[in-house]
């Protein structure tokens, strides 16, 4: 296999090392793909993460497995419990079904080696159209707002939202990212951070309720955030608290924006109401989880909200940045997105 | 002196105790304050916390010095140490000067004592004018929104918006209460949780950044915040996010108000634009502390933006709920508050 490199997953003589993102900020931890079990808890423990580079992980993963000399039989085997690593992540069961296709189709490893390959190399690809098609956006002197993480540790190459961020910023553009840190699960604290000083990009670490006040200052000039689902008439769903962005940005003028692959879009999905959101486990509301441990600061039986994602509605937005290219709310109106199948 | 019991300070036969709320909501541990050091950390450390609480605490410890045979040189020498404990604290310079005065008038250590459990009443009496004054604005079935802490934690009483929602569930109506979590120092997920509690108040935790989408499902019917300085076009500072609350009650046309003692008006002041607002250390934004320990989940050299409190513009307030009366917009237009003084 050829070797490669990118943020949180390499290829080296050693074969497949994926980067403990629980370690993160503080250690730069990478962990030896050498088994099915440990790429397996490498997903279920959230030590790879990212809708798109769960997908690429295992990808890559079992193409080593048969590089290795496992049997197709095998390769199977292993394919469908990986599955079971994380249900909900529709990416991984996209990318596992197409290798066990082209497994079923050709009867041939290398076929399969080569397809895994080409995902990364496609999720890679993606990314770079989509920070092309939005940099034109960021102009010099920006404060731009992201929230979450959707940078080169959720995707196998340089993100989505922060993709846009790191293009603008290779063109020499200079601004200055403020972060949300986003609670329950903080990966705007712990990993965008992280991410945009390996990158030398100016930020600041706010709490997710300080936004509006840098918006009412004069600070923030525009917001881009990533997508989890967008239905087809330009709503999308998106880590929880991207509603509270849309609704302070509309309410100060400000231009926000979204960023994704087209495989975001989804096709069955008329609007946002349509799109299912899930309640998460208490606990992380109660207090705080992570690498530093867990701690609980409110009433241990104190009743939760904690929703996966939150809703943002189409008249919010400013522009959807999809590696297809950027469409504004007037296109969107027109039912572009259903074109894009 | 008499014997009383509040929520967070008591006078017994053994004298002066606080409750520590470094501690809640876990343990409900009460310190007896028997020493002048004693008092001096308990502010320090944030043990008593809340503007009225601090001051009417240390009123109340400066009496019983008094009650125990202290000079009246003594008195003074303590109560000018204490203003050094939290020197921010304008309600703390108050009632020490207060009780300073009565002390420099009367020459009569039986005058102090009785000013300062006059300032405690008079502390319990505001909240429940403030109780009475803003109760009829909640309706049975409501969600109400709150953010960080403003009940019997932070004054002597019932307190200022948590004492609408008590008042009003004292009078019977069925409605929920929605908890912002209020990062960074979590004093909505440690102490509002743990007050309402107390009260047997339905009550929802959320992170701050959730609040906008149980807006836009319908679940919040008001929002009801303190405020730690009103200027006098009806613009004021209060706890960092704040101002975010109002501008989503605002884009979904919910009612916003603040709750608050008439010596929260700042006559000095004509606009919101004039008041200071201080930066608080990174650490807090970092991470989380409290009596669950120390953490930090961000780089250690991350940039922060941490302001202490935010300013939320008249515009967006349906209304100003004092001691002396509830004063719509169109009252705080015609300058109503200058009125006051």
């Amino acid at each position: 296999m050829k070797p490669f490199e990118a943020l949180a997953i390499r290829i080296q003589d050693q074969g497949l090392e994926v980067l403990d993102q629980t370690q993160l900020p503080d250690e730069e931890h990478w962990i030896a793909v050498d088994s099915v079990e440990t790429m397996f808890r490498a997903i279920h423990e959230l030590k790879v993460r990212g809708a798109p580079l769960i997908g690429v992980s295992t990808a890559l993963f079992l193409a080593q497995l048969l590089n290795r000399g496992a049997s197709l039989s095998d390769f199977h085997q292993a394919a469908d419990y990986l599955k079971t690593s994380r249900p909900t992540a529709v990416n991984l069961m996209y990318s596992i079904d197409r290798l066990k296709t082209v497994a079923e189709t050709t009867m041939d490893a290398a076929a399969v080696i080569v397809d895994a390959e080409k995902q990364f190399e496609e999720d890679q690809d993606l990314c770079r159209r989509i920070g092309e098609y939005g940099s034109s956006l960021i102009e010099e002197g920006d404060g731009v707002l992201h929230h979450c993480n959707t940078g080169g540790l959720a995707t196998a190459g340089i993100g989505t939202a922060l993709g846009v961020i790191k293009t603008a910023f290779q063109q020499g553009k200079k601004f200055h990212v403020f972060v949300d840190e986003t609670r329950p699960l903080l990966q705007g604290g712990r990993l965008t951070t992280w991410e945009l000083e390996q990158q030398c990009i100016p930020y600041t670490l706010i709490c997710d309720n300080m936004a509006a006040s840098l918006m009412k200052d004069g600070k923030i000039q525009k917001a881009i955030v990533g997508s989890d689902r967008i239905a087809m008439n330009g709503d999308f769903a998106n880590k929880t608290g991207t509603y509270s962005v849309a609704v302070n940005c509309w309410h100060h003028k400000i231009p926000f924006y979204t960023a994704a692959p087209v495989t975001t879009l989804d096709f069955e999905c008329e609007t946002g109401d349509k799109i299912p959101i899930e309640q998460r486990d208490s606990v992380e509301v109660l207090g705080a989880k992570g690498s530093f441990g867990q701690i609980r600061w409110a009433p241990n039986q104190a009743s939760t909200f904690n929703p996966s994602f939150d809703v943002t509605p189409a008249s919010l937005v400013s522009g959807w940045i999809l590696d297809t290219g950027f469409y504004g709310p007037d296109e969107i109106k027109k039912g572009i997105l259903k074109t894009l199948a």
